[in-house]
């Protein structure tokens, strides 16, 4: 039940952006640029850190959508998103990622946690400024989103179907242009 | 000592931010519509509830530099923000901002720690759902910018002379004005 009259047909943090539309577009343009923007780690890569720190901060609806968008982009592989959540160290991804993920753990924790020792691994392993750049604020942005979306107590779906078809459709058409849709869909339905 | 090359004159979240202007655009979007956009909220009341999340995620930057801009925004009373900092319950403050200070708390611990009877004691105290929705979003986003500042090891100043400064300039003029100007003027200073 939330905290505030959110629209009940929408969950998570689509009922929170959609109560608060000015805030909505910073945060969905954030997570565009984050997630889907030019860089040199794959969509898929970036969803796992966004997956892997959602599901470090337990947060049901962040860690099941990023996780589905995650799958959809490694051609429907859901046990390998699974494995990085249990234990990524085992999973099947490069070592470069496996950095990147150590990073982003200890960030989700406390930004202060974070070595030179850390950093200087992910780089042996190929990782760039920018992309440790990207890693530290995807994790840091995902303790925002993980935070807004429980804070509010939102409605976080349970059946699986609903985050597999979704996640597809953000994977294909990305953050900005689904949230348009459904902001126009709802734009009034969220009382104040 | 930064984890990447940041620009050495330049502290905090600035230099952050100068590295990557792609993602400080949205940064600077949120922290303006949420800190000083309208709102029944006062901008000192926000910058309160900012300075009091960074100051339990022990972020010095941060802490510093918004309880630097609420003082601005309160006359100067660093005093009061001191309190806040250190037990908001005995501060003079009025209730409404001790319950929505409450709830900031919970978030940056964990969204899911905040209740039901958080939120009605927020809402006997005369605290709306946006003024309930804009204290979620605050601290969760500061449990964003401070790890963001400090998972990148960016450089804190300590002397409070120039947090008092700034903060006088950024209560005055403003988030996006303020970041512009020091987005021009170091433009192409960072090293990638």
């Amino acid at each position: 039940m939330p905290h505030i009259p959110l629209s009940p047909d929408l969950p998570g943090i689509r009922a929170a952006m959609a109560f608060r539309p000015e805030t909505a577009g910073p945060l969905n343009a954030l997570v565009e640029i984050l997630l889907r923007g030019p860089n040199t780690l794959t969509p898929g890569e970036r969803e796992l850190i966004a997956t892997y720190v959602s599901s470090r901060n337990c947060t049901h609806y962040c860690h099941s959508i990023h996780g589905a968008i995650a799958a959809a982009h490694l051609g429907g592989n859901e046990d390998l998103v699974r494995q990085v959540k249990v234990d990524y160290m085992q999973a099947d991804i490069g070592p470069k990622l496996k950095a990147l993920l150590n990073i982003a753990g200890k960030v989700q924790q406390d930004g202060k946690l974070v070595t030179s020792a850390d950093v200087a691994a992910a780089r042996k392993e190929g990782a760039s400024d920018l992309e440790i750049h990207d890693t530290v604020l995807i994790a840091a942005a995902f303790c925002m989103y993980n935070r807004y979306v429980d804070g509010l107590g939102t409605d976080q779906p349970v059946d699986p179907a609903f985050y597999r078809e979704r996640g597809k459709r953000v994977a294909r058409d990305g953050y900005v242009a689904v949230s348009k849709e459904y902001l126009s869909a709802h734009a009034g339905a969220a009382a104040r």
